[in-house]
C-alpha cells in the first residue's frame, strides 16, 4: 500500500515534471516567436530584404499570398528585396496576434501569426486592399535562435470567416 | 603523404555515403509524399472526411485558401467534412505537381504541392472560378508514416505569377 501510494507519488511528481518543463519551453517558444515577429516587421518596416533574410535558414522556402514559391536565400532575398523597395514601401504591416506556436518534433516549431497590411498597387497595376493575412513558419531551432525555414502567407477572406463550418453557426 | 591520401579517401567515402543516405532519404520521401498527396485525392474525390483525418496528427492544424484557421483533429474533420459533402462535392482536384520536399530536422518534412481545383459556389453564395493552389505541407514522421501536422492553402493568381521578380523578367 505504501509502496502504491509511493509509486503514484513519483508517478504524479515526474508527470508534473514533464509537464512543467512543457510548459516552459512552450512559454519560451512563445517568447522566441514573438521576438521573431517583432524583427520580421521591423526589417519590413526599414525595407530591408537582408536584415529579414537574418531570420531565414539557408534553404528556407516562402510562399507569399498569390502564391509565388520562393526557393532558398537568394530568391527569396530577391523577392523580398524587389516587393519591400517598390509596392510595399510605406506599406504598414502590423501583427494582430499569435494564433498557435508549437512544436513538431524536438527541431522544429510550427507557429501561426495574424497581421493586418496596407493597401498596394500590384506590379499589373491593380489595386489590391487592405487586409489582413494569416502567415504559417516553420520554424527550425538553431544555436542563434529560431529560424525560418518555411512559411506560407494567406489572405484571410471577412466574409468567409464569417462562414466556417467548424466555428458554429454563421456569425454577424 | 601515405597518410593524407588515406584520410582523404576515408573521408571521401564518410561523405559519398552520407550523400548516397541522403539521397535514398530524398527519394524515400518523394515517394512517401507523393502517396500521401494520392490518398489525400482518393478522400477528397470520396468526400470522406474521416478518411482524410487518418492522414493527420491529432493536433494538426490548417490553414484553407481563405485563410480560415482549424486546429485540431475534430475541427479539421468537421470543417472539412461540411465543405467535402457541400460546396466541393463532386469539384475536381487534381496533382499538378510536387515542387518540393525537403527535410527539417530529423523528424519533419515539408512539401510544396500544386493542386488543380474545379470553380465552386462559397457559402455565401458567390461563385469562386477554377484555380490551381499552392499547398505547404508540415509532415511529421511517425511509425505509420508521414502525417500532416500542418497545411496551409494559397490560390495561385496567374497574374501575379508573371510578374515574380525572383524569377527573372515578365513573361507572357
Amino acid at each position: 500500500m505504501i509502496r502504491r501510494s509511493l509509486i503514484a507519488l513519483l508517478a504524479g511528481a515526474a508527470l508534473m515534471t514533464a509537464s512543467t518543463a512543457q510548459a516552459q519551453t512552450t512559454a519560451q517558444d512563445a517568447a522566441a516567436v514573438q521576438a521573431l515577429l517583432d524583427e520580421y516587421a521591423a526589417a519590413w518596416a526599414a525595407a530591408d530584404a537582408e536584415r529579414l533574410m537574418r531570420l531565414f535558414t539557408d534553404d528556407a522556402e516562402w510562399v507569399n499570398v498569390v502564391g509565388m514559391h520562393w526557393r532558398g536565400k537568394a530568391e527569396n532575398q530577391l523577392g523580398h528585396h524587389v516587393f519591400l523597395t517598390t509596392i510595399f514601401r510605406g506599406r504598414p504591416l502590423t501583427l494582430l496576434g499569435v494564433d498557435s506556436v508549437r512544436p513538431v518534433g524536438d527541431e522544429v516549431v510550427v507557429a501561426v501569426a495574424r497581421w493586418a497590411t496596407g493597401g498596394f498597387t500590384a506590379p499589373d497595376g491593380a489595386p489590391v486592399p487592405a487586409s489582413d493575412n494569416r502567415m504559417s513558419l516553420v520554424l527550425r531551432r538553431a544555436p542563434e535562435g529560431l529560424r525560418i525555414a518555411h512559411g506560407a502567407n494567406v489572405v484571410i477572406d471577412p466574409v468567409a470567416a464569417r462562414n466556417d463550418p467548424a466555428k458554429g453557426p454563421p456569425r454577424d
